[in-house]
């Protein structure tokens, strides 16, 4: 569908670029696989480009219902549905990894365009294939044992502390379990998994790298993650991390290589311990947008929803150079908050320059629920940190009907 | 809709803050007169507050039809349709001048918050009512005669060079006329106009302003335009405008000045002339987004986009800082192309770092329509100018079907 055509004119273009065929933008119709908030951010930068896009949510209240060309609300995770979805669009791409991948494998067969690639998918939607694939690959990650149940994890208490990992359907910090002595298996997954050492890091980093069809690498500066103590999600980052130029090369060398090796078209997410060696260890990969480049959309050159563009429609790939430094904060739903949000401190936020809060449409607040994030920039490295603590007391996520389970 | 909430936890508030009330933001509905480019840019500027945007426009297939809450065909100029539009939104707006007034102000009586001032649209809407009010309000603008018709007009040949201009439903360079000697006289409008003396001009400048309903003012860096020299059309610009401190002040000034004497809550597009004096004068303003600002996106801290959701919600007004020095260039419909629109050399302006291509997703390419821009960023600005240069000789809005009519 992006045809080209012969150069029309060729004198009126400059000599710098007299070698390239001139591209003829013919908008193919995109598909996306979930409507949620990172589905939301795409669409919001394919406005610039005019972009056609289609998507598939099982929920008809998904914050892309109103954003798109075309909405259609199913499942993500039925062969026929995704299937039928993925025959009324050219190219196909995914926000959420949990989709039937038979059905992305008979669409690729059949000479659709489907990016990420099915495989890539398949062997990060379980976590034992994916931790297979960096030992085969030689990227450096932390040891681990494969497990097929309860029992058969209880054998290796000689591998402790370390992690229970659920091989599949594990996010946002599901599926995942300490276990910490042999007292600890109980809270281990009865399902098949894998035992993963305990690192003792000094850092969680992520970089996002974006690989096109012509084989093009590009990474955004490295940054680093603060989870949240208890929920296993992000609570906040500041970009660009404050490490050791060698952790940085680190960090980047290995992001450039797990996406040459799975030979991803489109974002991969590489999330990373630092450990307190100075080693850098793959923890996990997402392969789409990212919690840990939201930021981009205002501090980097090219955003990494613009970059996922690129990348799947084989463009070439975007300056990820940052204007300054950044910090994202999760906006998570209030604890003894359910019921229709509401955002208590926003007229705060938006009196602080340099302070950029998203929302993502999702009517009702439940307790840390992802109900936003906000951006914060400043030249200023300390300035920054003042505002993000600024930021972190001024706004709440609530519920007015909710309040009363609080108290 | 916008409501106040008694503070809930005033402990988790800084001091800084603690003065301030919180605000929960409660989204109202807000309508957009107008479907066409700068709907769209203020829809995507809308994404990250998560508004409720209906608009309405005579084109089904308006470039916002696909990206708002709710899309109305209907026109703008009948009374019956924008009236009843207004009831079902609770904040209204326009994104094009020309829409009927009388229907704003019965909205207005009602207590409908319709933002521009329907008394400002209908000032701007007339070029004679606007030139007078900048006169009552000791506003710099060129000297100007109020012309009744041809015959009028051709009685002051002591006042050329001047242009002639049409007082209601000029547009885009439409209605306006040159008048040199008494000879062009046979050009004048045969309505109601008036006669403008012809600034010599060095520069002509823009400041876009905000002014929010508590009658916060904001303004952002002076721009310099420079008209595409047939068409009366901005063909590009440059921000910040190369211009002595003085001039700037001037600029500055006036902006500020025209949006209090207005009153105005919203945007302000302030056009000016920089005469070989080194005086500032206003040529004329609209009260809306405008093509003077679409570089703010990319280059500024706060977008004239968002400003304008800002100053209509009663927000604070954002920090208009730029990051980098930026240019905009219209993509104007290819001279002898009519068709199904086409991007020519789209690749090699993605391959250049800080250049942005935007498109309005019209579907037919006419000569010199406004099909999209391109904003280029660099901190350098020499660098600038020749990013400037490699864009404007790379980018083609074409149609293959309406080709012929070129050769």
């Amino acid at each position: 569908m992006l045809s080209f055509r012969p150069l029309l004119r060729s004198s009126c273009f400059s000599r710098t670029f007299a070698a390239t065929k001139p591209h003829t933008f013919l908008t193919p119709t995109i598909g996306i696989l979930g409507g949620g908030q990172l589905g939301l951010m795409l669409l919001q930068a394919a406005i610039d480009w005019n972009l056609r896009i289609h998507v598939l949510d099982p929920d008809a209240d998904a914050p892309c219902r109103t954003l798109c060309t075309q909405f259609t609300t199913g499942s993500l995770t039925d062969y026929d549905t995704v299937y039928q979805f993925g025959q009324s669009v050219d190219v196909l791409t995914i926000e959420i990894e949990r989709v039937n991948v038979d059905a992305l494998e008979a669409l690729e067969r059949e000479g659709k365009r489907v990016y990420p690639q099915p495989s890539v998918i398949r062997t990060i939607q379980d976590k034992r294939l994916q931790k297979q694939f960096y030992r085969e690959h030689n990227l450096p990650t932390a040891d681990f044992i494969l497990t097929a149940d309860r029992a058969d994890t209880a054998r290796h208490g000689d591998f402790l502390p370390a992690f229970h990992k659920l091989g599949r359907d594990g996010y946002d910090g599901r599926g995942v379990q300490r276990i910490a002595t042999s007292a600890d298996f109980d809270k281990a997954f009865a399902a098949p998994g894998l035992l993963e050492k305990a690192v003792d890091f000094e850092k969680e980093l992520a970089v996002i790298v974006a690989r096109n069809e012509r084989g093009e690498v590009q990474t955004f500066p490295t940054v680093e993650m603060v989870f949240h103590p208890e929920l296993n999600l992000v609570e906040y980052l500041f970009a660009p991390a404050e490490i050791t130029s060698d952790v940085d090369q680190q960090a980047q060398t290995i992001a450039r290589q797990t996406a040459d090796a799975f030979g991803i078209v489109g974002i991969l997410a590489v999330e990373m311990f630092l450990d307190k060696q100075g080693q850098v260890l793959i923890n996990e990969v997402a392969p789409r947008p990212h919690n840990s480049g939201h930021h981009t959309i205002q501090a980097n050159v090219t955003s990494q929803f613009e970059q996922h563009w690129r990348a799947i429609l084989n463009y070439p790939l975007g300056d990820t150079t940052f204007y300054q430094p950044a910090a994202m904060l999760n906006l998570l739903g209030e604890a003894g908050h359910t019921g229709p949000a509401e955002y208590e401190g926003l007229e705060n936020l938006l009196a602080m320059p340099g302070v950029f809060p998203f929302f993502y449409g999702k009517a009702i607040t439940k307790p840390f629920r992802k109900m936003g994030h906000v951006t914060v920039m400043d030249a200023d490295m300390n300035t920054l940190r003042e505002k993000v603590d600024r930021v972190k007391t001024n706004i709440r996520v609530i519920s007015a009907t909710g309040e009363s389970a609080e108290g």
